[in-house]
Formats: C-alpha cells, sequence, structure tokens
C-alpha cells in the first residue's frame, strides 16, 4: 500500500521584466520567479480530487498582478509579498516557497553617462533570493549570489595532502585558483535593508576571497563565510559552493619551452566540489 | 566566532568510456562519475591543514584504475566498488557518496542487424545512481533515471480546481500531458539484479503513465509511484518530479479555424512543478 | 556613405506540435519553424518605412494557420507550402527560407505493443529541412540530420600524418572513432517521397560508417558521402561535418595497470572539425 | 562517381588561459581558438592517405607553444601569428583560418582599488575575431563581438507594417526593444591598434543604439552600422545580427489593472531574426 510522504507542487520560471518610468530615467528589473507550495493535497495526488489545488498558472498570473501593485525594491521584499499573498490564496498550502532569481541591467554609457533609457546586461552573476514561509512564525529570507565567476593568480597553493598509491598530483605553492561561487546567507528575523546588505556581504567574499592567503580551496572558502558573520549582524548562516574550475599547465618540455605558471588550459570537467555551511 | 557545521568535498564530472571487447562483440559503457567525502576535515577548513585532505585529483584516477579491474556490470555495482574503496583510501571520511549517470549506447543497425563494433547514442533518458556508504551499516542505494521525455494526448484532464480572482485557466477534459520524468528509487539492502530491476520499474513507470486515466499530474505522479512500489519488493520508497511541460491550445478563431485539440505551441517557460515522495 | 549590401529578417524557434487523432492511434508532430526573408526592404533599413514588411508575428501566425489545413506529412511538404505562401504574401520579398527541425517522438511500448496515445521522445538526433524558394524557377530542398552521436571502436586508425617539431600525436592503428555527425543533402527537383529518401539516406550513412575501415575521420566522411550519392539518385549534393569528439586512451602505468584500449577519457573539448561538400 | 568539392579540417575549441605576472599586477586572458585548414587534402579523403595532414592535435600544441612565445596583445594579433605559422608548418594548406573567442576578467574592486591578483569574468559579451589568411595577398580580419546584450526602454516603435489577414501584431509606437547583438566588421589592410579600433566601434554601436529614434529593428541596426562607417576609417563593412528578444506586453484587465507599458514577460522562443551586411 503506497502513501504520500512529501509533496510539493508550483510554477517554476515564471519570467517578469518590469520597467519603472521615471522622470530622468527608466529602471529595468528582470525577475525569474519559482513557486513552490507544500501542504494537504493528499487527496489530489491519491484521489485526482483538484477541489484544494490553485492552479500553477494562476500562481503564474499573481506574480504579474501582484507586480503591477507591488512598490517592493527588491527581490527579498517581492518575495515575501508573494508568499505572504499566497499563504492567504491557498488555504492547503502548510508552506509556501518563493525563490527570484535576477539579472542586473546597467545603464549603458554614453561619453561616460548613464544613458537614462538604454540598459546593457552586463553581469554574468545572478542575484538570488529564497522565502519560504508557513502559518507559524516568520518567513525565512535566504538570499545569495551564483555564477559569480573568479579567480586568483597568486596567492593559492595546496600541498601537505594524503597521498595513496593512486595520487599523482603535484603539490603546488602557486596555482591558479578559479571557481564559480554559489553563496547563500540565511538573514535574520526582518525586516531588514536587503540591496545594503547584498552589496555588503557580495563586496565581503570578493574581498576575502583576494587578500587570502588560501591553503586549499576548502581553506578559503571558510574564511570568506568567516568574514560575512563577522561583518554582517544579521546574517546568522552562510552556505558556500565552489567548484574548483581547474587551469591545467601546459607542458612545453616536450617544445623546448619552459612554462613559468603562465600558460594554462582551462578545463570544465571534471572539477573539484567544495561546499561547506558556516554558522555562528 | 565561525563554525563549520557541514561540509562536502569531491570530484564532480568524471567521464569515463569503458569498451568491452569480446569475441562476438565490443560493449561500450559511458559514465559521468561524482564523487564527495563528508567526515572530520574541520582542519583544513579553519586552519588550511591538508594532511588528512586526499586530493580530488586522486577520486578520478581512481575510477579510471578500478574501471581497468572492475568486473561491475551496472553503475550500481560500480559506485559500490567505489564507495568500499574510498572508505579505506580516505580514513578521515566518514560518509562516501558516489555518483553515476550513465547514458546508453546502442548497436547501430546495418541490414536489420546489430554491428558489433559501431554504436549510436540513442536515448535521451540518462540513467543514474547514487549510492552511499559510511563505517556503519550497509551502502544505501538509490537508483533512477532523468530527462525521460513522455507524452500523453488522451485521457489527461484538469477540473474542478480552485478558482480565485486571478486564476483565468479554462477547465478541461482533455489536455495535453508531456513531463520530463526525474524518477529515483530506494532499494533495500543488496545485492540485488540491479539491471533486471531498472529495466522493470523504468517499464513500470511507462505503462502507468500510459494507462493512466489522469485527473491532474499529481494523480498520474502518485500512481506511477505506487505502480513501482506494487510489483518491486525491493523497493522501499519513489521520488518523482514531474515537471508539466504545457502545450499551449493555438486560438485560431481570429483566422477563422477552429483548433480540435490539434495545434500546440509547447513552451519551455514557465512550468508547472510536480513531486512527491512516495513510501510503503 | 552607407548602404545595405544584404539583408535578411525573419521569424525563428517558432514551434509547434501537431496531433493527428486517428481512429486506432493518435500521432505527434513536433516541429521546430525558422523563416527568413530576403528582398527589397532597403527603405525599412534605411528610412524606417515600414509599408513593405510583413510583421514576424505574422510569420509565426502563419506557421499555425497553415498547420492546421495543411495535410503534409513531412518537413520537406510543410516548409514548401510554408514557402509558397509567403511568396504571395510577402510581396517585397524575393526569397523565402524555411527551416524545420524535427524531433520525433515514438509510441511508448506497454507490454510490447505501441501504446496508441503516449509517447517517447527518444531520439537525440533531429530531423532537419531547410527549404528556399524564389519568384524564378523550382524551390530547393535540403534535408538533413544533426545531432546523430555515433561511434566506432574497432576498423578506425590514424598513421601517416605530418610530423612537425610540435606534433606529440603518436600513431595509432585503432583507436575510438566518435563523432556527432550533421549531414545535409541537397535534394533534385521535387516532389519526391522524402520521407522514404531521409530513411534510405540515414540508413546508407550509418551503414557506411559502421563498415568502413577508416585510415582517418576525412576518409570515412567521404566514404560516406559517396555512398549515399551512390545509392541516392535524387541526392545531387552531400554536405558532412564531423567533428572529431576524442576519446583519450588512460594512462594507468602510474598504478602498475595496462590499458589495452579498454579505459578512456571523452573530452568535449578541444574537437577536431572535419567537414566537407561532396558532389557527382 | 563523388568527388570532393570543398573541404576544411581543423581543431574547434583550444582554450587558453596567459597569466602575465607584471611587477604590479597580473593580467589574464581567457581564450577560445578553432583553427581550420583548407587545401588540397583530396588524398585524404578520397584515399586515407594522411601523408600531407598536419595533426589538429599538432594545431592545438602550436597555440600553447605559440602563446609562450608571443608578445600578442590582441586576439588580432595572435591569430595573425598563428595564421602566419600554419601557412608554414602546412605545406598542403592553401587557406588558413583562426577564429578566436574572448572572455574578459577584470580586477576585482576591494576597497575601490583593483586588486591586482584576482579577477571577475563580469562580462556576458565575448570579444571575436576571424584571421583568414592564403598564400596570396595579405590576411583578412574580421572582428567583433556576440552575446552583448541590450535593451531600450523607450524611443522604440514598429507602426505602418503591412497586415495581411494572419496579421494579429497591434502597432505600437512605444514598446520594449531587446536584443542580443552578434556584430563582426571587417577591417582594412593593417597592421591596426585593435584594441584602441574596438572599443571605439563598440562604443559607437552602443551610442547608436541608445540614441536612436527606433521604427524597427532593421532601422535601429542600419544606423548602427552607419554609424559605424562614419567614425572608423579602417572598417570596410559591417554585419550586424539583431535577434528581436521580445517583451510581451502583459494583459492585466482581467484582473482590473491597467497596465502602461510597466510589467513584461520576455520570452526567448520565437524571436525576429534581423541581420543585414552594410558597405561604403
Amino acid at each position: 500500500m503506497a502513501k504520500l510522504a512529501e509533496n510539493r507542487y508550483g510554477k517554476s520560471r515564471v519570467r517578469l521584466v518590469k520597467v519603472t518610468r521615471g522622470e530622468v530615467a527608466h529602471e529595468v528589473r528582470d525577475w525569474n520567479v519559482n513557486i513552490a507550495f507544500e501542504g494537504d493535497y493528499e487527496s489530489c495526488f491519491v484521489a485526482g480530487d483538484n477541489s484544494r489545488v490553485l492552479p500553477t498558472d494562476t500562481m503564474k498570473n499573481t506574480v504579474y498582478s501582484l507586480a503591477r501593485d507591488s512598490a517592493a525594491g527588491s527581490v527579498e521584499e517581492f518575495a515575501r509579498e508573494l508568499v505572504e499573498h499566497f499563504l492567504i490564496a491557498a488555504a492547503a498550502a502548510s508552506t509556501v516557497s518563493v525563490e527570484i532569481a535576477e539579472k542586473r541591467w546597467a545603464h549603458v554609457l554614453v561619453d561616460g553617462q548613464a544613458h537614462p533609457t538604454t540598459f546593457e546586461q552586463r553581469d554574468l552573476a545572478i542575484q538570488t533570493t529564497a522565502v519560504r514561509g508557513s502559518r507559524q512564525g516568520e518567513s525565512r529570507v535566504v538570499s545569495g549570489v551564483k555564477n559569480l565567476i573568479i579567480l586568483k593568480t597568486a596567492n593559492s597553493a595546496f600541498e601537505g595532502f594524503v597521498r595513496d598509491r593512486l595520487t599523482t598530483l603535484p603539490e603546488s605553492s602557486d596555482r591558479l585558483f578559479g571557481t564559480e561561487l554559489t553563496a547563500t546567507w540565511a538573514y535574520a528575523a526582518g525586516p531588514l535593508d536587503y540591496p545594503a546588505l547584498r552589496a555588503q556581504i557580495t563586496g565581503t567574499l570578493l574581498t576575502a576571497f583576494a587578500e587570502h592567503r588560501s591553503l586549499s580551496v576548502q581553506h578559503t572558502l571558510f574564511a570568506m563565510g568567516e568574514a560575512v558573520l563577522a561583518v554582517a549582524g544579521s546574517v546568522v548562516e552562510m552556505n558556500l559552493s565552489m567548484p574548483n574550475r581547474h587551469c591545467l599547465l601546459v607542458n612545453l618540455a616536450p617544445f623546448g619551452q619552459n612554462n613559468p605558471n603562465e600558460i594554462f588550459v582551462p578545463i570544465d570537467e571534471p572539477h573539484g566540489s567544495i561546499e561547506a555551511r558556516i554558522v555562528r
């Protein structure tokens, strides 16, 4: 006899561009929204009874309708508004989760001046938030950044590791250290100034990455998380994932050339995977 | 003061092609391996002490070296071998996880006969396994399939759902139901005949999908999981994820045409997301 | 003074699913259509005069409206219908090009029988056509296949090549030969039985690939093209692109193991690129 | 009887990271190189004779060996060096083409200062060049940019177009105009200051896009090409491709809301495709 243990349904990849037309300049927000409900939906799964199911199509409509009326200036605020709305609209949902991924558009520079109504999508990095609310207690806000591609060309070593009979990796006191950072941070109860915190946290992560004398990816990852917890009192937890995007030193000896850490082959696979959760 | 709460490191996307050269025909296995260790690595993260760290490069070497000696005929068996090896090789690891994704190669047909040494990568679907072992107890094997793209053109309805003021979706007694199935199933303690079970489970999932009179994606998802649990006694749990890849009926009325469920626009985004865990 | 030398405009990635509901079974066609016009559009580019411009949105509508009325059983026939329509609808277009890429859906097998209304997208390979018509003469039909991923594990060598001081590649009398075939073939004037020809040509390509004693990718590519021209009288020209998807033999000597052409690392980059046009 | 009409072989996706270690700061170049030869290779294709074939593996080695010795400061110069090398190394090649795509790395800012040895891959846009050289005459250099994603929120209209019975698109005097620009420009004979020209041309394209009162994508595309030809005397030809990445205005009327050009759904498909070649 089969039983429903956990369930989750929702709408993913709801894309929204919102243009705010100020007197002097326009602003563009480009958001990709995922919505998920958990709750008492057993009759739907087991018996095909849809009487408690708010359609995912309605979730999509709700994103657009609320966006029109919303004054939210950050992904965190808009996600909170959506969570609050759905906790009312969906009686059967015990938990509502809303994730938003933001692509940033910057004003194009014309003669050194920001053009008011022309934009360039300049950042590879994606700004994220995930807000999860239930009928009891406050919503939990976990923000982050992903696809932040960074590289250290100095102050990175990897030495003194375990060697077994299958180990061929040479020790290195000076290697390239590249990664595609995914970071998330859990906020204490709000409301908070999310955009200011995001800027501070991202800046702290980058500074710690730049200034660290790295003995391993793990070592730098922890230092980065530690740095954020040291400066941002409203962050209660950091999750960092730092795949090691290897740059392999090319052996030029067959061609009679040396290679003093200058010529590398970057490879996408295989890659190291390093991740940790860091708390106070 | 920052503390390491959880950590995980390993090597991802280790790709392996193994050619078995039989007397009559060759066989090709094409595997993509991810390895992850959890354990007592705090000194590495906090202090840059690598003396307990087996390099991820060694994990990669191990895949190739073990593959040469292995007689494993399934991803499950090879993942188990890797887990057992690493629990010995990595003294600091308390848990070792190995995931393998397999792309299948089929013999090319020449005049209706399987050519012995020529292959075509025919399946979109990817076969997966994840084996997790610790120093206590037996390894847990969770196998699955992903990227299995299926479609019902009959016996699919979605009616009787909640309507709020933002609901515009019409009820439908006959809609297309397309999904990209991701399924995983947890096995009871082994050893088991994993290839035979995989074939049985995949066949059962497809049959249940085909024969179900669907009242919603949720309804069919549950029926599929239930069907597997009914026939495969060694499966203890099913996880199913079935995004609703919508095919929208095109409105041809502006052109003076009707559209009796014939002409659709498939869209990739937004899409419904339905998932559940089903147990006995 | 700037001048318009060439121009082209159209609609790309118009996706269409057409369900044909027969008495016994349904059939599904899944097409992705690109449309492009060339012609006398200088006033639009130079002066912003849209009076000769049929909107690309209308091109999209046309795909759906014509699909409803069309009896076309192949991408070639439907592309021809679209070309003919647009040459009338778009007076300023001197040339109309329509490309269609087809993903194939197969009936799911239930107890060994094809289920009439349930489908699986099984093929990685994509079937293509490109029809180009102008106001003079007949349309030219160039069909093809792409993403056909094939591998030879025997009868492939690469020896006797040029060696300069930067050459380190060893000669190989027995290597893996894998490729992702893209083939296009130009048909003589129609109408022709396009589905039958497609099956014959694809089968001939696979058979030639399987049976060839390959001395290089180039050598096999030519043999494949030659084989098609030998059997398919209505094909006037073959274009073949066969990137060499390398599988590198792993050096297991550091681990005290030999590797008799058994354990390989497949890599996506870099890859060889081999292409040719073959005519009668 | 089959004949080789055209042929081309080479190595694609040769990835190179070159770190220049200056006294004050490092610089990182991240290049992806494609190499192709055309020439007298008929005996290879037809008869499997490899005696004129320089292996594609050697092409890859050559990229790394030349990069070590090269002082090239731009993709154009390095591509020219490779072309010159290969015209000597590959006696059978009549034409050598080298394409390089550059991803830019910027110094990370720490306290507002560029950190000397830490980098962020900030640009989505890719810088390109294609150099084609033959045994007669000078090499032709065609540089460009791709993946430059830009958006106008004002001064974009599309009106006065052809309406047929399948046209439903409303006229719009104020629409969003977003595109993913791919531009290439052919240079007159060199040597030229390629980095300075690249900056000037890219800036001119962005300024023209920003300042244009657009009556259609075609209209703006031409204005952008014209602007470059007007300021950059060493550019002999522009090729511009500007897919129309549609942002659809959401209909909020069913929810009792208006939508004064504020809330949009961006879609990836279908998309308009507009391209032209512009000459003097």
